[in-house]
């Protein structure tokens, strides 16, 4: 690490703490404490507050409390675990549990976004006026908010709405997996904004000449370190958790969002008792589509290398295919012959299915496009879920 | 189908009859028998003739033979099933099995080869002088001939051997499955030779100016039907067998052969007890690896997309990282801590696990190259088959 000058640095905020959410703060709060010169020590994590009782058998129980309900950010700050959302794994001392969103995200230039995708219009309105106006943000969050007629990026609704800049996290990972350091890659996105390119020497790079619409973002102030590519990088990376970064933002958003159709036509497939090879055979389709998709909604937006190289791509898909949750549910709905709705109520706790969603969304979206054509994978799994096709008719239905 | 006026028929060979080369012969025969205009109705397939017992629990069991060892091409042709090889398969009747080489190649257009690579001189030496000199070929035999200083693709050296043109089929495919003609999907590469190319009138499209070398081959004889892609497809496809038609031979062999060093990476990733996420690293890394190899040493001569697209690429990938021997045998060596060559002897009945010689004449390959650097994956390999690296430091060593 070399020594700079820079007379301030980057504070960043995780806003959201799920199980990915603390996962993710964990390793940030580790390389901030790792690299005093680029990052403040501490980072701050915006808890949802609720009260939480310490069962008698936890080791953090204390029987001068006994089974008093306690706050959330009280036990996060008080045990540096997230007994709730991420029970067992130790956090470090340098994350801070705040219940005011607002407290928590003032005066950052970094903020992550790692909450369920609903949420995340609530939370723009709600920091909106009180973000440091150059702060940047990557968001964790995979999804993609589609209506018949629009689609849009999860990491550009958040620019738009908070008039920064925001890149996307998304790769072949599992929560639980990473905090236990267990050795995987992910992709993260991030199209440095023109006004925040600094050149050799640490002086801008803007030209009057561009037309750029990053440029009428607030710059980083250049007392700052830089916040490209190499410091992304830097927040990120751990021997466990091994980072690319690319400029494709739309790529990376599409790929995570689109991949979880195909895991549930991989999961029906399965469940169905047919074998790794027809499972291999919807996922390359899918993937052929999903590119097709992105080439056709987001023209020259996309890198096609994201899709074929990178860990967002290829990568989250074998994953998503073979060990995640919509993958899971729609194989548990073909074995008990099910509805996957009534599998999604049963399973998951109150918590919602993304792929079910995402399929309907597209397939909404390319019926008012007329493009259904085009895309018989996706078109065919919202039929499976409808019941209103057979998982046998899957190779009569790609030809 | 439309009913055309060639004199001629597609006379169809399949060169081998172990698992695969009976599972093809089977679906090809079923085509030979559907497509009366463009094939001859009988299949040869060429078996290196043994003998063999029928147990008295077969329900081939003849009691007038007893236990006395018969041909097996007699069994084939009397019981239309390779007990031997896939036992349990009723195979076409228009599948003819055939001891002679020479006779069974005699006056076929299309010869299939099917058989270990080990074996495919010693073939081409027997049969070529007694082939049809316009025949072609398509290789199902995944694998290069790697030596320190030359990488040859067996196609390329069965189309050099024998005088004729020859392409490749690969692609996520397990013999036993198609066998029982559960759905998956393949890739056949095949570049028709100029000579053979027709217009729309079926006149040859061969101009003296070009310099493409398969000219000098002998065309295909125009009271035959043409030989171009859609034929190919019309010999391989199934209902249960979905063929892709690409011109990509390059990448379609190195993509066949290279993975298997990929897949005993992912076991040994695997049986070490690593996550889905962490395989999925790895093989995202051995595909770059893949593609950075054919662009090196075979420059110019690929299309990219036949790894990040077609069944043989990401495909056969993903199946042979989850499911296939060289993934299965290098997690057992894990598992029993074991040198993978111990499992090798154990499990595999005295055959060879492709992925170990791959993996040895590539890493010799580079070496002699001086191109160790760019591939640490395929390096890794050999080091951990070895045993002088543990599994362990896989990611450190793909920094």
């Amino acid at each position: 690490m070399t020594v700079n000058n820079f007379t301030k640095k980057h504070k960043v905020t995780v806003i959201g703490s799920g199980n990915w959410g603390t996962t993710v703060a964990k390793l940030v709060a580790e390389n901030c404490a790792e690299h005093p010169d680029t990052f403040e020590k501490d980072v701050q994590m915006w808890v949802y507050e609720e009260n939480v009782t310490l069962p008698k058998d936890s080791k953090h129980f204390d029987a001068s409390i006994g089974e008093q309900p306690q706050k959330l950010t009280h036990i996060l700050n008080t045990y540096h675990e997230n007994v709730k959302y991420l029970p067992g794994i130790p956090l470090p001392h340098n994350l801070v549990a705040n219940p005011s969103l607002v407290d928590a995200v003032k005066d950052s230039s970094i903020l992550i976004f790692n909450l369920p995708h609903e949420f995340i219009g609530n939370i723009c309105r709600q920091i909106k006026d009180h973000i440091a106006p150059y702060a940047r943000g990557i968001s964790c969050i995979k999804g993609v908010s589609v209506t018949d007629d629009k689609i849009e990026l999860i990491c550009n609704y958040v620019s738009d709405a908070l008039n920064i800049y925001c890149g996307a996290l998304s790769g072949a990972n599992i929560a639980s997996e990473i905090a236990n350091e267990q050795w995987c890659e992910t992709t993260i996105a991030y199209n440095t904004p023109l006004v925040d390119r600094r050149d050799e020497n640490g002086k801008p790079v803007v030209t009057g000449e561009s037309n750029d619409h990053t440029k009428q973002l607030t710059p980083l102030p250049l007392d700052y370190p830089p916040l490209d590519h190499n410091e992304w990088s830097l927040l990120f990376s751990r021997p466990y958790f091994t980072v690319s970064m690319v400029s494709d933002i739309v790529g990376v958003s599409l790929a995570g969002a689109l991949k979880n159709i195909v895991a549930i036509a991989c999961g029906y497939v399965e469940g169905h008792g047919w074998n790794m090879t027809a499972k291999t055979a919807v996922m390359r389709r899918g993937m052929q589509e999903i590119i097709r998709f992105a080439n056709e909604f987001f023209p020259g937006q996309i890198e096609p290398r994201t899709f074929w190289e990178e860990s967002a791509g290829w990568g989250d898909m074998i994953v998503s295919c073979t060990s995640a949750r919509n993958w899971r549910c729609s194989k548990l709905a073909v074995e008990r012959n099910l509805p996957i709705e009534e599998v999604e109520k049963t399973e998951l706790n109150g918590q919602k299915l993304q792929g079910i969603s995402t399929t309907r969304e597209v397939s909404s979206f390319l019926r008012a496009k007329g493009a259904e054509e085009r895309y018989p994978v996706f078109m065919a799994v919202e039929r499976i879920i409808d019941q209103e096709i057979k998982v046998e008719e899957i190779p009569k239905l790609f030809k």
